[in-house]
């Protein structure tokens, strides 16, 4: 038998109303007014938003940087993720320079199998343009389930690929259906900037920030956007932070262009001067890009309110403080980059979104699951309540409060940087293809329950 | 016993997949998969698309033009407009400077009473600003159910306003939950440059466009949104026809304010040139503002794609070529201004954006429909297909193709701007609060079973 | 005999760069290294700047405004701007409605006839639309040598036109070698917002800011420049403030249009914070366009280094405190509008300007004097010092300090909006026409020795 | 004795108006009315124009080029610039990897000296970013009389640097009084697109344009301004060629950035239509970046107009059509780049800019000369007319109509891209430092009379 979810309002990215919801199997099997309980299991929504679970398109689990790993692994990481309303990541498998992608995702299968308690799938970042990787694209796409494609304009001498990289990455997307995504910073400056930093005995956090001007991102930006022109392919502009950036992708929308950005919420509550924090508690916001002005997280605001912008991500990449961030006591550049994110996305921007009055409740939807959902091939099984989609479920409880506090999150690290943080709004539960998996904050699924999903060949739909 | 659509693919704003629709009494009681039949009637929907039904925000039926009246009443016209898939029509109740806000209303109720087919709303018009004007606004929107006011910038000793007039109907708006519409051309220098045309002795049709340039119409434009900014109120421009305007109109949402942007399908997919056709048949293409260049064409479908205009209205105001449009034979400035479109919007607008693949499925339905009922209060009974909301259905074949003509069309008038026009896709049938009212092109309901729908006060919602 | 200019720095529009410069009769007759003395008179200007006269094109002296008339006359005017380093002015002809623009003119050279220490044009407002008001134009350029015409978009019921005049004026113009001006304020807007705030009771200065918001200036600047290319004319910006404005005025260059901006010294240095001095020290800076922002100090200070604003006017229109200004006390909007500038001018913008390091020594005589010269139809007469042009010569001593005070200046008003401000570089002597009319501060000139100068008709030479 | 050129009409950068010029040894000692005759020689320019001899700031003279050498060396070339008007010449010095930039200085000394019959000076490329070239920068500065550096973003694997380089280059620049100019197209697109068409058997010239695409342009002048601004540090674009990149600059200098652009004749006259000449001849017009389309063209000449851009260079580097350009016969992208332009350079825009109404006498001068000697500190002894200055003096016959053509011009090469084009207005004679080089279109002068010009350090005099 079934499970009803009763009385709540229904939200998904195009409509809000009040319906029962019927969950048979992994599945929605229906929408309606007044289901009878005919021995389904009954929930009651009443008060409640119904709404699909939340996807996290950008995550950083069990992986390795800078001579140390990330705090959470998949079992850690998806379980706060559950407990937070999300019901799917995209994690990235990280290729290495003198291995083939597959290998990249043969790695990241191993980490993930197991011990994922949602739903993943993955992007594969793409360390060089060697003819043999190039040629990989095609094959990864229609065999491998996996449609997107990273590069890094930044991380010199490590991640970093040259344009002509990028550019052929991008021709391979554009004409076999993957859809390349970009960190965008310009990493040949940043490096300059730090070393010069470095040089000057400039030691603090804040000399992160200060190594990484928004310029430095804007250029990245229209550069990939032109490269993508010329290429004709599709982008996706990850953890954008600033304006300057986000007016990149906005213009190029305007010139008809199947440009799309993410921002992480991060970017909408903390600012530079985080880095300025008694003590090294600077450390703890370190990340890439870094965190940037006010007018900043108003602009981002703005565009995520018209859609400007498409998705909002956690780019969850958790260090520790003790022993890990404190790597970088003596030498800013030598800070894991990174925060734990993937808990309080959803709760950020809700309260700091669609509380504040700028987000409607169709758009909050979009920007935390349906677009994500259509842009890396999981939609319709993913990113919506409709009949036949998978039952991916988050009853959000709109009115409940609570302080974001590090001492009883979820996630496998001693810090976070929303510490302190009231919002208002979160799950009261959270159902994974129709197992509730989430009750009251406490996770009740099970290590493993998590399961692979292929994402198909990037369409542009339009958002 | 209720209606099961089944099927058919169920679009909606949010979404496209798979599902029953169950019809029950007037509402929409459920969506699922494989619907028991249980004695409800059955319509197979398969390979159709199931949309909710069109609105169209932007009609004129027996309205008086210069000394004419146009062709199409409340009957001819909500007849031809429920043939071409719409179900909803906001017709604009046109205030006369003398005279209450509420008196015409009362005139345009009864214009539509017993003759509409299909539901209907009202705008009404301001004429002018005097104090009791203005302060009848807020009664009319507690208790006529109408809730969006238009002005004109344009039509010199007529219909136009002052900046003053405007200024203080936004603000009033802004205060009492109203919705400022504007016909945005200035209407002093066109007063001017067609004065010129004529003393010149300049005849022909082609002058209407050549006396109402573009720069007139991205002033207006311009200054509207301007004065919108400053009394703080939203703002809906009405037929948006050419790249300079909307891109006022992007450039505002861009900025954050609630300006929101209509255009029509004529302007889609006519242009300047139709006024040099042969004999006097150019008159046909008059209305205002005029079309324009291919280049708009293009730009208006791109902010369609983008969501940077919101609604693709018909602007429909009939007349006939015959002793109509005649009267102008010898002064381009006497033929009757408008054209007969409330049939084909949706058609060609699914032709001409869906076809070509620029428009997306749910964005076809966000732009015929939805979109409409929220901004202008109908919003969630009309315009989506949700458990509740009004079984407003329109089941679209999208492999049928016909021909645009006259000669066969419902609409009470000689000519067709897109004759010879041949698209696909078409309604298979239509149903209105659940009853079928069109099958196959033939319509199968009856005069007056239209029913006045009340607008909810204006409110953001994120498009 | 002549006059010999010597050992100083010449600086014109293009060059700078040391030589002698002969005066001889009205004229300059040579630029040399070492001219030979030969009987002529020695002005030793070693250290000196030596620059063309400057040109004021933005005055309003004799002026009956409100039921009150400004502080200066052409006398004490003229002989505040000789001191201060002018030796043109351009002051408006305020055309009445009921009468003929020649009339205006006639009533303004009674004003400035054996008053004027300087030289003087006209440019002449125009406060209706009448067709023989709109036939008088072309007259006026031809025979009374003013080719400048101004309206005003601000001033509801008073010197306010509508846009049809505007628009008549500016095809008048385009046709017959005219050059529009505009106050470029929202009069309609600006009227209802200071209605509403007598209303609610709000009394104080800052309340003209407050009700004269920069969109009104923007919105007019666009509407003007958006009038003038349907009008295919030149269009003159007075006094820009603001970004937005100034923003207007450089798209449209960027669109090809010749439109010309201008700005007031007051603008780059006083702000809205002005009107909150104590007491009722804050009408002292009422002026239309009202002070703005910080930021739109150092926006208006980029335009001009790009020469995307082209002229820097005093807008001199004095009012004393005592009896003028406090006409205002208990309603803001009683307050005569203006200030005392002309004085000033030029010594505010080479310290804030070139001092600075933002404005070249170039720029700051094509900004002061030579743009004027030739928007205006004086140039090569006035605007430059080369062989032939009238020896109208501004030694200026770059590294003289002051202190601006009401106490000392030579305007016949009692108080001055740069009061305190110490500033840099100030006339050693200044030459009307070859004739030494101050030294050292002192005025050496005699009423009614400035002469009317005739301005040739607008083209658009390059700027 | 001297002489007077008597007469004319002097324009320079800021004036035009009637003057005697006397030239005393070397340079300019007087301009005056009707210079007494008193032995000196007397050059009657009634009806002329008197300007300063061009500069141009942009050629490639005896440079190895793809295995070939330009056809034109320093004598033939700067005859050839002589005759058309150019006084001075400013050409590049190519740094080569692994050596220092002051062999390239003395390479090109050596090229240069006994051979220029006109003035000429030097920029020097920076190939490689090691930081003893980096360390050289200031040197070459304080004591080679070079002040600008120029990288190449285009030409993968021979000239193009990474944005390490750029970047070290502008904070050096920056810090020491330097000048980058930037050759802004991105390499890295570029050869993967012309390898690809190499690869489809795609050989004819047409692809030269079609593999270096204008957004590839833009793309590199928006990074290079970034890394600009980021450096603090001035910047000049060299042939900027479509209104993308233009735009660039525009915006740029709106925001108070110190960005200058440059662009060549051939961008205004030329278009992508002529690699489509019959035979092989679209190879004549193979340069980089490439001709591009109308609008383009009339883009450019708006920037012009606007002073957008500051300096119309020649780009001069001529390949006979016979074994050099027909290396490329079989492969386009070994044509070599380049083409015969620095004899016609100021003819072509006096034709096509003044002639036509756009630009005006004084910015004709100011583009052709005295922009390129205030940015490369040559000015004032450069550049204009005035006292002091080089009597460096083009008198010019605004009247005299010629037909530019292979057959007859100066340059040593077989073609002429210019060939047929009608021409009005060309030199009559040119004078450098004073003796006069050109008479009626032949040479007067000799070999070797050329004389270095050191460059002072760049200072950011508004243009």
């Amino acid at each position: 038998m079934g499970t009803i979810i009763s009385g709540g309002t229904v939200v998904t990215a195009g409509d809000v109303g009040l319906a029962d919801v019927l969950l048979e199997g992994e599945v929605v099997s229906a929408l309606a007014k007044d289901i009878p309980r005919a021995g389904h299991e009954l929930v009651n929504a009443k008060g409640c938003l119904v709404m699909p679970g939340g996807i996290d398109p950008h995550t950083h689990l069990d992986m390795p940087f800078g001579g140390t790993i990330t705090a959470d692994d998949f079992k850690t990481g998806t379980t706060a993720a559950a407990i937070g309303g999300t019901t799917t990541i995209i994690d990235f498998a990280l290729h290495q320079k003198d291995k083939s992608l597959r290998e990249a995702l043969d790695t990241w299968h191993k980490k993930a199998r197991g011990k994922a308690v949602i739903d993943y799938a993955f992007h594969v970042s793409v360390a060089d343009g060697r003819d043999e990787i190039i040629a990989e694209i095609p094959q990864i796409i229609e065999t491998e389930g996996v449609s997107s494609f990273k590069v890094f304009m930044a991380y010199k001498n490590v991640l970093q690929v040259d344009d002509q990289t990028m550019f052929k990455v991008l021709k391979a997307c554009a004409r076999h259906g993957g859809l390349v995504q970009v960190h965008a910073e310009n990493g040949d400056v940043i490096d300059v900037l730090v070393n010069e930093a470095r040089a000057a005995g400039r030691k603090e956090p804040k000399h992160h920030a200060l190594t990484r001007p928004p310029q430095a991102e804007a250029e990245a930006t229209w550069r990939a956007i032109r490269l993508a022109e010329m290429a004709q392919a599709p982008l996706y502009v990850v953890h954008v932070t600033c304006a300057m950036a986000a007016d990149a992708v906005s213009e190029a929308r305007k010139w008809g262009l199947p440009v799309y950005g993410e921002t992480c919420e991060q970017y909408l509550v903390c600012d530079s001067s985080d880095y300025e924090r008694p003590g090294f508690e600077g450390a703890n916001y370190v990340m890439s890009p870094p965190l940037r002005g006010k007018a900043d997280q108003s602009a981002l605001l703005c565009k995520l309110k018209n859609m400007d912008l498409h998705t909002v991500a956690s780019d969850h990449c958790s260090f520790n403080h003790a022993k890990q961030k404190e790597l970088g006591r003596d030498d800013f550049s030598k800070i894991p980059n990174g925060a734990p994110t993937i808990e309080d996305r959803m709760a950020i921007l809700f309260h700091y979104g669609v509380n504040a009055g700028v987000i409607g409740l169709s758009s909050f939807v979009a920007l935390t699951s349906t677009n994500a959902a259509k842009l890396f091939g999981l939609y319709p099984r993913k990113g919506t309540i409709a009949v036949g989609s998978d039952a991916d479920i988050l009853i959000w409880d709109p009115g409940a409060a609570r302080t974001i506090c590090a001492a009883d999150h979820h996630m496998n690290v001693d810090n976070n940087i929303f510490e302190g943080m009231q919002v208002t709004g979160k799950p009261r539960s959270v159902f994974l293809r129709g197992s509730k998996i989430v009750e009251n904050g406490r996770f009740t699924g099970s290590a493993g329950s998590g399961v692979f999903q292929k994402s198909a060949k990037f369409f542009p739909i339009q958002l």
